[in-house]
């Protein structure tokens, strides 16, 4: 494993391992001294192209708890033609001596472009690319879940859920499943950790070819609930632009149909996640009964996301893993 | 005490107690490495919703000197309405794991909003908010008042001051009280410390209630040098973009009037400190002798702010401080 | 050596020194922890009042492998006017206890401006003043050329080069020169060094007394690479906002006189090593044969940077160099 580009990417036990190292990883918080020398020299490139304060602190945070170097590079706005940009970007970061690029992007496969490019040496993690992949989120999604089906609590140090996959979950993923890279990343990931993923959304935000993944589809969220016995509920986030657009229904028919309302929480199985890759629209997509659950491990996904991204870090600029024991070992 | 939110929470002790740390750590800057180890494997966020260079430097500088990571949130612009972003941005970096909180924001009460609403654990610091306080902001000014009273330099590392209150000093604040959190800071605390404070204003420039505050009020610069013997006046910056509204003199009558005068500085008493949260405007609150004079402390008023933002960072991160001797005590 | 303001004022020895200094310092990146522990405890202000993401990255990386700390203040779109500004920014970072300053500034004379001003003790280096200066990327320019004339690798580690300057060398630089720091930069670093250089430029692109430099004169490309046997070509970045202007060639012109050709490339010395500041205009400046040659050294240039800014930041922080054998030197 060189680069981390796409969940699909991940066999059963790369993903198991990754999880299992980010279990190590979330005991580093509970030290005196929360950080490990592990990368320390070392420099980590945030390559941000598009905003999202919410990764990049997490994936500096978890560069840090590693004790790397962490030098931001935030190009939005830049004007510089894309194409260009990201090989002139990424030749320059390289010959400065990043040991590892994480890149967030609005264009679709620009982390596999500079990945597999030849412009830098470096492992690449894609940070979220367009509408394709956001594997460290699908990842941190895994783990938490993980947690839950174990019985565990959803973040903090605890011990129990290693080696494990989700074998016999249910997993319904809501809304706009069109646009989510979250989305495509989880159905990848949690397919191949052994769950049973239903996308549930209206038929304008679901991609053409859906019905070929590896997952079932249903249109109407109410019998989706009575139909599956979810073990988890991801409702993904509407970003307000695509509203105005002719494939979008309306907010009210958004919310009223594909949102979770306080009268669908109480149809869940009492043992269900609920889970959301954060900001919340409250009261759109998600109702404050729901968002404000005992149930809702929304800001566990957050905690968990660090610890996840510290396993990935870790892993891809070191070769090392829980399961190599420390031993170095190149993949 | 567990954050920082206003000056009016101090107690006296408190107060001495903070600022002789702030004296211990202005001693740091003599040391061959400029670090203190106290804070290692810490993270100490700057939550920056509005815009403020000297004093996110100021932080940051006091947080690496204490061996911190820092991590930066500047959520300027952010299109998130205000109310959800706090919430949302508060539980996203306590989920992190963030260990302090400095915040920076537009709105008064933000600060307060954040340290009392469950969404962190983490020790708040109010970086200043809105019209209402700047609590580290009035601890250097009067960490180097208490060094002008007891005949130490304003700055660097001293012997001397350790112990001691402003009692019996007099300090003149002019200028627009009505929209200055530096003020409203500097009467709660200067006036704990036993200091007498007048406010010198123009009366559409003083917020209603001001006369019921603990501390005298005069109209005119001139009487009120007249009257009172200053040991420092503290000359507060004039936003530009207050001049052209009306309750505010035009800018010429202000300068006239209320601005710190070759003459004016000529009248005041040859040991009185003339004080600045910077940056100046020339010749408008401040004239050029006034600015460039050997008793103006200006620039030790920013260098004391590293000092004083250690001692804060320092209780508040490890609830500890100078009278404790090091060991551990929780507030 | 307190500041580094202008290549002129280099002496050859000292020039040489600060390469044998990169020299080492290209070392540091083959080790196992990739940093030197000799600015630790030390603050490096990057204070860049114009954009520049790749100048800032890489001093921002050369410190931090010095284990300096790094605070950066852009400074751009800042509404106070510029005089005001420097010096109210240089006095703060001075009192904040500020130990070396990187200041980059659209004003000619800004960096002369901060080091003689007296309102700053700290050593103050160059990152590029408007069309004036920008002296390390003349060293970087130098110390890749110093190693291709030597034979050995243009960047990573390497033996042979040091103690050596430029002697006989013969260097071509093409295009804007009335523009270009990089241009008045390097004239200066590289004549010291003993090398002769033609300046090669429409007249309209020569600034008005070029003709005094030290160094040849021509106004057409294909004769200049007839008559000179060039050691090296060093094409200047064209910033697209000139080919608007009157003085300026249309981008046609530009290209098919002054832009290095497919053609002209073949015409050139076998050895000749192609240089360019970066980012690359290809098929403008540069054609893709030139930019992908294996004579292009392009990315040393790039890499040899982080080394060169290490050797500067390190001689002015500590008043050490590979010269004074680690020995404590002031100069």
């Amino acid at each position: 494993m060189k680069h981390l580009l796409s969940t699909a990417d991940l066999s059963r036990t790369e993903a198991i391992d990754l999880l299992d190292t980010a279990e190590e990883m979330s005991l580093v918080s509970t030290q005196e001294v929360k950080k490990l020398p592990v990368l320390r020299g070392l420099t980590v490139v945030n390559l941000f192209f598009e905003d999202s304060t919410r990764t990049r602190i997490s994936f500096e945070a978890a560069a840090k708890r590693l004790s790397a170097d962490v030098i931001t590079f935030s190009a939005k706005g830049s004007s510089v033609s894309k194409g260009e940009s990201l090989q002139d970007t990424a030749q320059t970061l390289s010959a400065m001596g990043a040991d590892g690029v994480v890149i967030r992007h609005s264009g679709s496969g620009a982390p596999h472009r500079l990945a597999t490019s030849g412009w830098i040496d470096a492992p690449v993690v894609n940070a979220g690319d367009g509408t394709h992949e956001h594997p460290t989120q699908a990842l941190l999604d895994a783990f938490t879940l993980r947690r839950v089906l174990a019985g565990l609590p959803a973040s903090g140090p605890a011990d129990g859920a290693r080696g494990l996959g989700l074998d016999g979950a249910v997993v319904g993923i809501v809304g706009d499943i069109l646009h989510s890279r979250v989305a495509r990343s989880n159905v990848h990931l949690l397919t191949t950790l052994g769950a049973r993923v239903v996308l549930i959304a209206p038929p304008t935000l679901l991609p053409i070819g859906a019905d070929s993944w590896d997952c079932d589809i249903a249109y109407d969220l109410d019998e989706a609930i009575a139909e599956h016995s979810f073990d988890a509920l991801m409702m993904l986030r509407v970003q307000q632009e695509r509203m105005q657009q002719a494939f979008f229904p309306t907010a009210r028919e958004y919310a009223r149909r594909w949102g979770l309302t306080d009268l669908r929480v109480r149809a869940l199985p009492s043992h269900c996640a609920i889970m959301h890759p954060g900001p919340m629209n409250r009261g759109f997509e998600i109702g404050a009964a729901a968002a404000d659950s005992p149930r809702a491990v929304v800001l566990d996904q957050v905690a968990n996301g660090v610890s996840v991204r510290m396993s990935v870090l870790y892993r891809l600029l070191t070769g090392q893993s829980a399961a190599t024991g420390g031993r170095e070992g190149q993949s």
